[in-house]
Parts: C-alpha cells; sequence; structure tokens
C-alpha cells in the first residue's frame, strides 16, 4: 500500500479519509485537485503532504501551453501560492515547493521544465523513504527489548512517502527482533490513530493496542508505558514541535510520570526561521469535526466550538527529536543548530 | 426534564444513551429493567444510579407476593445483590442499597415494606436535589466573576437527581449574575461530555463551548481556562477521586498549569472504607465502545482495546473538594475525616 503514486502523469493518493472502512484511491489530474485532496486530508502527515505538493507542481507544469520562461514561471509561481494556502502548519509543504522553485529558477529551458519538476518531486518522495528509515536506525537505539510504545496521531507510512517517522522507528524495532507492543491514542476529531496507526501496525504485525485519547494518563500512571513516539508538522530553532492537536498533553503527562517523550522529524519539518513554537500559526479547522464523526452528529446542533488541528510542545518536554542526521538529546537552541549544520 | 420519575408504580428513565438526538424514555417494570438500564447507562452519573437503585428495590418488594418477613427480606437481598452487581466503581449505587436495607432491616411489617422501602427511595431523590443545591452554594463561593471553567463527562442534572454537582455549581454561578463560560470535553468513548453536559448547559442558556478531550491541554496553555470542576464516582478517606477515564489527564494538565482543580461530590459519593484510591475498583466496559460510534466502526475491527470506565485522581492533585457540608480544601485524610464527621 502506497501514500502516492504517479501513474499516467496523474498523481494517484490512497483516500485516507476512507481508511479502514474502504480502501480507495483519489486521482488527482490538476494541481488543484492536489490543494483539493491536502485540504480534506485525503492525503495528510508533514512529509506526504510536502511530497504531494511537489507532484501537484508537476501537474501544474504539464498545463502550461505557452512559449516563455518567464510566464511559465510566474504561471508556476501562481500554483505554488495556491498549494501554499491549504494547510498553514506543516513545514514540509513550504520546504517542498522551495525545493520546486529553486528547479524552476535555476532552469534555462522551458521545455524541460516539466520533466525537471517531475524529477524533484520524485526525488522529494524517494529521498522521504530514505529519510524515514534513517529516523528509524538512530530512533531503534532508544527503543529496549519489550517496550510498550505510546503513540499519538499517525505518523506512519501513511503519513510520509512511505515507512514512516514514529512509526518508522516502531517498525525498525520491530524488525529488529525486539517485542515491542504500541498504543495508539485514537486522535479524535479525525480518529487518524484509530483508523491510520492502528490499521498500519495490523497490517504489518506489530502488536497494537487502542486507547481513547483520555486513556493516556490512565495508561501511563498503570505503568503501561514505556516510552512516546509522536511525529511533527513543524520544529522550531529551539526544538518547540507542533504536531497533532493532543500531543502536548501526552508530553505533560510523560514529564509527571518520568516517562521518555521522543519526537521522529526529518530535517524538512524544522523552521529554523522560527525561534519559538509560540510563532507557529495553528491551522484552526471546521467546527463540523468535533460536532460529528462520519456526518453523524455527536452533539447538539450548532455548539461552540474550537478546533485547532494542531498544538505545540515546547522543548522542555521533549527527551529527544530523531532525525536523519541523529539525535538531538534535550533539545534547545545550541544543540537543534549543532545537529543540523 | 426529568432524569427519572415514578409514575403508575413503574420507574420511568429519561434515555441517556439518545440525548441529544432523541429525548426517549425507559419504562422499567422490575428490578431487573433497573439493573439493564443502569447497566447500559440509560441512566448513569453515580448519584443519579443511587437513586435508581432505590426505586429498583421499590419495584422489587412489589413482586413479592409471600407473607413472611424472613423470606421477603431474603427476596429483596437477592433483588440487591443482581442491582449491586451493574456497575462496580460508583459507590452511591452500595449506598442507597444500604439505606434502602436499614428500612427492611427496620420494619416489623411485610405488609408496611413496600411503601417504606418506595418512601426511601423517594426521599433519596428528593434529598439529592437538595444535596446539588448546597453544594451549588458552596462552591459557587470558589467560582469568580467571568469564570472561564472547564469540565469533563457530565456530573449535571442527568448525573444526579437533579440539577447536577459540577454543574451545580455552574448553575448556582450563573444564577448568582456571574458572567461564566463552560468548556466541555466531549468524553470519549461515550461523549457524555458532547451529548449531556453540551446539552444541558444549552438547554440553561449557560454559555458552552465543547472541545474533544485531546485540547484540554491547549486551552489551559491558551489562558482559556481559569478552573476546573468535575464531579466524583467514589472519593476514598484520603481524597483520591475515581471518576471518569480522562479526569486524571486533565488534573495532571491543571497542576502544571497552576489552575485549581475542583472535585464536586455528595457525602454520599465518600467510601470511608478505603484508605487510598488504588483500592477503587476501576470498571472495565465493552471494547467496542471504543471501536465505534453509535454503531459505526471508527477503528480496524478486532483491533485489541482497553477500556477502563474511570481512573483515579490523587488527592495531591486536587485543590478542593466540594461537598454539600462545605469545602475540604487540600483534601487528606485528616481534613476528610474533619469535613465529614
Amino acid at each position: 500500500m502506497e501514500t502516492m503514486r504517479w501513474e499516467d502523469n496523474k498523481l494517484v493518493l490512497i483516500d485516507q479519509t476512507k481508511i479502514p472502512q474502504e480502501i480507495s484511491y483519489v486521482t488527482c489530474r490538476t494541481y488543484q485537485d492536489v490543494a483539493e485532496a491536502i485540504k480534506k486530508m485525503v492525503v495528510r502527515g508533514a512529509p506526504a503532504i510536502g511530497a504531494a505538493a511537489g507532484f501537484g507542481m508537476a501537474l501544474a507544469a504539464r498545463r502550461f501551453d505557452g512559449n516563455d520562461l518567464e510566464q511559465f514561471r510566474e504561471f508556476l509561481a501562481c500554483a505554488a501560492e495556491e498549494l501554499k494556502l491549504t494547510r498553514p502548519t506543516a513545514v514540509n509543504l513550504f520546504w517542498a515547493l522551495d525545493r520546486v522553485k529553486r528547479v524552476i529558477d535555476s532552469c534555462s529551458d522551458f521545455r524541460k521544465l516539466p520533466e525537471e519538476i517531475l524529477n524533484e518531486a520524485w526525488a522529494i518522495l524517494q529521498e522521504d523513504i530514505e529519510i524515514n528509515k534513517m529516523i528509524g536506525k538512530f530512533g531503534s537505539k532508544l527503543v529496549p527489548q519489550n517496550a510498550r510504545i505510546l503513540t499519538h496521531c499517525n505518523a506512519g507510512a501513511l503519513a510520509t512517502g512511505g515507512y514512516g517517522t514514529a512509526l518508522g522507528i516502531v517498525r525498525t524495532a520491530h524488525k529488529e527482533g525486539k517485542e515491542i507492543q504500541v498504543y495508539a491514542d485514537e486522535t479524535r476529531p479525525l480518529l487518524q490513530g484509530a483508523r491510520l496507526t492502528a490499521f498500519e501496525l495490523m497490517e504489518d504485525g506489530i502488536p497494537v493496542t487502542l486507547i481513547t485519547d483520555n486513556m493516556a494518563g490512565y495508561a501511563m500512571k498503570k505503568g503501561l508505558i514505556d516510552l512516546i513516539i509522536v511525529g511533527a508538522d513543524r520544529v522550531t530553532a529551539c526544538g518547540d514541535v507542533a504536531n497533532k492537536i493532543g500531543t502536548y498533553g501526552v508530553a505533560v503527562l510523560a514529564k509527571a510520570h518520568g516517562i521518555p517523550f521522543y519526537v521522529a522529524a526529518p530535517v524538512s519539518t524544522f523552521d529554523l526561521s522560527l525561534s519559538s513554537g509560540d510563532e507557529i500559526p495553528i491551522e484552526e479547522r471546521d467546527a463540523q469535526e468535533v460536532r460529528e464523526i462520519y456526518g453523524y452528529p455527536t452533539a447538539p446542533a450548532g455548539v461552540p466550538v474550537i478546533n485547532p488541528a494542531f498544538d505545540v510542545t515546547p522543548h522542555q518536554l521533549i527527551t529527544a527529536i530523531i532525525t536523519e542526521k541523529g539525535i538531538i538529546h534535550s533539545p534547545n537552541e545550541a544543540n537543534v543548530h549543532l545537529s543540523l549544520s
């Protein structure tokens, strides 16, 4: 099962809003289709969004029918702007579009541009899988034999080009023969933990137990959790981490119980232009997501709601961040800088 | 809207599994009907369960057709045993059945017993409403003007004979003209916060904002919460509190943010025979509740699950417990004892 594939000059995405009830695919023929798929979370997870945006640019490039390089660049800049407006928090989206922009800027032959952009999109996707495997290798060193690992949301194969960041570490530890056990927070409102993490791990035969988000404290107090690994949507220069709503609460609980709290994030998730997590824009999503599940009302119609899609975990609560370059222990501005330079 | 009423010698319960989609009622003709309604959470909330069990005993008494007082007592003891087996955590169930037992033990005329039991059930219900109002009066002193109050699950009119414990305080503060605002955790898996708390408060015109359980940390960090008030299912001699799963996590978050964490509980919720919260039996409910919402699957079929219905908040995390006798500040064994004696 692939998060995305390029087929007949179209981007085919597995529809993550339908898993596990249905394994179906959404075919994107235009960059607008990709933008829509990102907004609706057909594709989600910071690295996967980045890769999808890259292919979105490849689709945009195929639509230009002029013969002027400058016009082509302007056309592509507009497409990039539209893709950037889909979701504000995950920085990989902007990172991927910046990579594509560098290709556009350096290409001097407009006839070659579509292929060069497509090659860059492919590179982003392929590199992401390799990066995940490196994260897995480094991160697995932190996972003891028989570890019981809590994770939140889905930082798995489906959130990335494949393999996963947090779940990449889980997969590596499992492959290395460690008898691990995963606890998955269901992750309301959109249930990525229940639907995607539980599904991925069951498919791979890795033991997983599903809990509701509000059981994490109980599980820690009962001694059921040895460590926590989550993904990230944006990491600042000091190591503050934006990730799926609820991550911060898990981190506070981990601290209170003396349980290590790890973040798995590729270097592309770092935004060194931000000094603190307070500067990360937090997406506020549709209120209806909180008032219902699959269109079925779970609350009185019209009840006021807040629906922040992410929260920020300050670096003081993070035991280590694992990137493809290694492990950043007790992250802060100095050692984030040291590790990434 | 009443949680329960006694009508034509039957117990009529509002069906709390259907609110807010449907306002419907379940009529209990036998004590077995009441036991079933408690198990299925047609009626839930510690004080409401206690009152319902009292009426369950009144229904049992009406079924006995012998004329021997000892046989009658044995028959009623069996009914009480069955009612006790419905749910293990909320102590009010046992407390109410003990009250009824004292009536049974002291009654010397078997012909008068059905009426005396019914009177006791009525007394339990009526006293509960009065007790809630006392809790409201004491508790409201802790609620400042313009307070933003987070609550978890439903400790409202529907959880009690009427008025509510935690929401009784909210109601009193509102009635006293304080411009309060409530944040309600939705409270997975059974969504009592989304379905019942939001519904009750909207009916009463008290401003309420619904959040998913995993947003509580975000809300506290953003400065949206001034204090927390929850109910209780069992309070030990040292002030440890069993309450709906997720309460403990909220208490840990409150401590981390320096936000007062209050528990509203009638004296009937105290179990002074237990010295610590570790001794409280925690009900484990059906796994399917975590795997689905309203019968619609939210996770892969057969995924392993834990489903503890309650957790325990140690007294060290509790700012005060509010009973009908007053406020127990910084609860511990000494001041719980002092306050209740």
